[in-house]
């Protein structure tokens, strides 16, 4: 009898969560990718949302490596907090490693983690896997996909992916390396799901070229464009195009400056002699010879381009003539800032390239058609649907139907479903600890804790503050209770005036309780809680965070 | 010597705001709508956006009306709010009033508020201003457009609009009458912009029939159709088509059955004889003889759409076989709540329609093609682009100007700008007092209340509460320090290591600041804000909102 293989994911925003996918095989683990993402509005305060891996803890001594598809924070970036408590070898392509290599080396981990580089012709054996890649194309260069071969059949993982014919390195998606996977037979197919709501074939990266010429062309001051700093192939497109135009180029924003340093040392982003300049130079050449670089395509508060349009950028100041390009798209959530900067801009009196129909972005995940297509290279005998909220998936599952996977053999697993295939098909057998965790300052915790909703309620309506002095034998208030607020109401005057009668009314009560001999911390606080908490809602509607504090002399 | 006219908006979210526009001649000043906004994310813990009315308020005694262009809130629903501070008549439609009265009703203030109805056939003479009206299609019956002639020429406010030659009810915009106006001369136009980033002409209302017609025919359980609560055409829709294929109605949702209710009173709406049905009967039909009409199109958490999604609705649970059509669009900024709702219904085993691609919505306004017809038919001297950020506006400047309209005559005001139109062209002469005020609970504060800030850092870090009791002469503190702290640190053990170790480090400080005879409430707060900041940041990496607190004994 052959052994099963467990498919387990263990982490993400949405509801699959493609940011760590741990794959058993006769006892031992593989996890492909390990990655974060970054917290949604109603997580206040928090930084960073990491994969929980209890489960990997649990099992460290059978987890055998990672192994990272590709050069996106959401694939590599949990590595700095994952590799300290689960120091197992990290595989990826050279680029991707050399972004991950320089995040492990920010946190001090470079020396303490092995990294081993691969390519899309490497073949490993680790444990019961014997492991090899595909060449795809995507938004970042050296993207792979991992063909794990294993007693119980091979399973593929796309990683992010689309079909590109015309790549700027000249890089296609190896199609026929995922035919021949296709004819040697798949068991299954964990499949890039992103863009299942787009119908149709998503566009050639070259496309995009075709705008910046034209761009360049009409452009007669200096040209700003902005992208995501490991969109090299969207970089490498600009630069070359600018010189074709006789500009030469800067770059604003930390992340873009690392990773083009990096992409260039390692060959993969080529720069013209000379062409690239300090950013504090620019006012030493014309407008009309200049590029810079940037990054916030989306909208972030401290970016370079949102310090541009705000005009509190310390070298670009913008002026009319500018060009802006914003070469991405919002991602869910960011419609708003990013119309906010498109305004900011507009007021400035420069021109924006922005939005679908200027052409000056394309996707780099695979739409409707693209999806098709790899299912029918690769002819899965089971489909995993990954990344995206639970109507990607489900919208995934409904194209792989029409596309002749039978429904029954296409799981929706949610995050620490344990999906077991073996000869008698595909189950879910166990649930296994998994979800996200929180980095908040220097702390990591959970996304259950208090403190979330506590921030919700203090954002609401505040918070108000009554502390009062008591005498620890008699339970006697030593002074008038001190109440304070913050967040509470609009107007001083009238939130002078409503503490001041929420202050009458809890020294009155005060005084009750200490005739009735009422003592204790406990009680008090209680005690106090309930009265404020009445009056305030009686005479404001609002229901503010009321905090007791009693001192005991 | 013809007098001037001045146009001043006064409120809204966006940068212009259509929520209030007044329009002034000769010393008197007509106010065309009077609407409110809903708070964006940021706005933390704000109920309602209103403009603020400083400016009409100082002009009290030469504001002659609000007249009302449509029945959406963000065009009527500041009145209850407005009227008790200026009580002068509101002008409106039929339908616009009856959803105006019944906010008025709610507020107690239908017996003091004078409400006048006008038709598209109207003419009043109020003061300088002759007043007429224009019928426009829009996603709400009975929109007018407002056309106001003074001795300084001729101005239009489209309203919302859109070009609708199938509308549901007959009444299509009046194409002759604009085109007549246009012939007679408009000195400026005031036009709908929102969907200006939007190519070709907005489709008829009554495309959304024929989905409408093959989702009844394939549904073989009950259907659930989620609107707008004042889409009345589309409510007419859902319920004629719903009949033809055997199906009675029933609503779930507080503002539906209100806004269902005055249209069939008033004859908006027609309902076949006992077609309707109460929810609380619904099981007493077989599913496919149903239809529910909801609210909720835009994921809000307490709308009967979400609680059905979420197993929480008293009277329908959803359950296989029943289909859910979102029948309207994301609003910007709701993208990620609506999105959780649909995969909440699929999860819950539910079909779901919604989106551009399945027909199941059409606009209510003007396309970049209609807003050139608009132009076309009026050939307005001037143009004020209305509605939107900034980025509409401006691009609504470019479409007018590409469609012949000299940019000099085409104007962007922000809030609070005075544009006066005189023999010698248009100019910004003043600006006045105007933006948004928020309502909160029972108060109406200002947007740039420190309050917001508070509750900003509030849902960030948190916040750390330092009460000490303090002898009044000497100084001394009379107990160990109380630090209290809330949406702080995550793990309890941790944060509470953390509390004690700064009660110890403040306790030191406290005893040099009496042996230093430090007295004063102000100067000890100060004191344990900075030792405690400087503290808990070192430690912890956080910035909570430090609040001392000292009760002098």
């Amino acid at each position: 009898m052959t052994p099963p293989l467990r498919i387990v994911p263990l982490g993400g925003v949405g509801e699959f969560g493609k940011n760590m996918i741990a794959i058993e095989c006769e006892g031992k683990i593989l996890v492909i990718d390990c990655g974060l993402a970054f917290p949604r509005d109603e997580m206040l305060g928090v930084d960073l949302v990491l994969p929980d891996i209890s489960y990997l803890l649990e099992r460290a001594d059978d987890v055998l490596a990672f192994v990272i598809t590709h050069g996106h924070e959401d694939h590599y970036g949990a590595l700095p907090f994952v590799v300290r408590r689960l120091n197992v070898p990290v595989y990826g392509s050279r680029l991707t490693l050399a972004f991950a290599k320089s995040k492990l080396d920010e946190h001090g981990l470079i020396k303490t983690t092995e990294v081993n580089e691969v390519s899309a012709d490497s073949k490993l054996s680790l444990g019961p896997f014997e492991v090899s890649f595909a060449a795809m194309s995507h938004s970042v260069p050296d993207a792979l996909a991992v063909v794990l071969k294993t007693s119980a059949g091979t399973l593929v993982h796309s990683g992010d992916y689309k079909f590109d014919h015309t790549p700027i390195d000249g890089r296609t998606t190896d199609v026929d390396k995922l035919a021949r996977l296709g004819q040697e037979g798949v068991l299954v197919l964990l499949a890039d799901s992103t863009n299942v709501e787009v119908e149709g074939s998503t566009g050639s990266e070259s496309q995009v070229g075709q705008a910046f010429h034209q761009i360049f062309a009409e452009a007669r001051g200096r040209v700003i464009v902005s992208s995501f700093a490991s969109h090299i192939h969207r970089i490498q497109q600009a630069v070359q195009i600018a010189h074709l135009h006789g500009r030469k180029f800067a770059i604003a924003g930390r992340s873009m400056i690392k990773n083009v340093n990096i992409a260039r040392n390692l060959g993969y982003l080529k720069v013209p002699d000379d062409a690239m300049v300090k950013l504090t130079d620019i006012d030493d050449y014309p407008p009309e010879q200049l590029l810079i670089l940037s990054t916030g395509t989306q909208g972030e508060p401290l970016s370079a381009l949102s310090r541009m349009a705000f005009d509190d950028h310390p070298q670009v100041e913008l002026v009319p003539g500018d060009t802006v390009v914003i070469s991405a798209k919002p991602i869910p959530g960011n419609e708003l800032s990013v119309g906010e900067t498109v305004n900011r801009l507009l007021k400035a009196g420069v021109r924006v390239i922005y939005g679908a129909e200027t052409g000056v972005h394309v996707s780099g995940h695979a739409s409707r058609e693209d999806q098709r297509m790899l299912l029918n290279l690769l002819r899965p005998r089971y489909l995993l649907p990954v990344h995206g909220e639970y109507r990607h998936l489900y919208m995934h599952k409904e194209l792989a139907e029409s596309a002749g996977v039978p429904g029954e053999r296409i799981f929706l697993l949610e995050i620490g479903d344990v999906l077991e295939l073996g000869e008698r098909g595909g189950k879910i057998v166990d649930k296994v600890r998994a979800g996200r965790v929180f980095v908040d300052g220097l702390e990591i915790g959970d996304e259950e804790a208090v403190v979330l909703r506590d921030r919700q309620q203090l954002s609401d309506d505040g918070i108000l503050i009554a502390a009062v002095s008591v005498n620890v034998q008699t339970g006697e208030a030593l002074a008038a209770p001190e109440l304070v607020a913050r967040g509470f109401l609009y107007d001083e005057d009238y939130q002078q005036e409503v503490l001041d009668e929420a202050a009458a009314e809890l020294e009155d009560r005060l005084q009750e309780l200490a005739h009735e001999h009422v003592t204790g911390q406990r009680l008090i606080k209680d005690d106090i809680h309930e009265v404020l908490a009445q009056f305030i809602y009686r005479r404001t509607k609002r229901q503010p965070l009321i905090l007791p504090v009693v001192i005991e002399v």
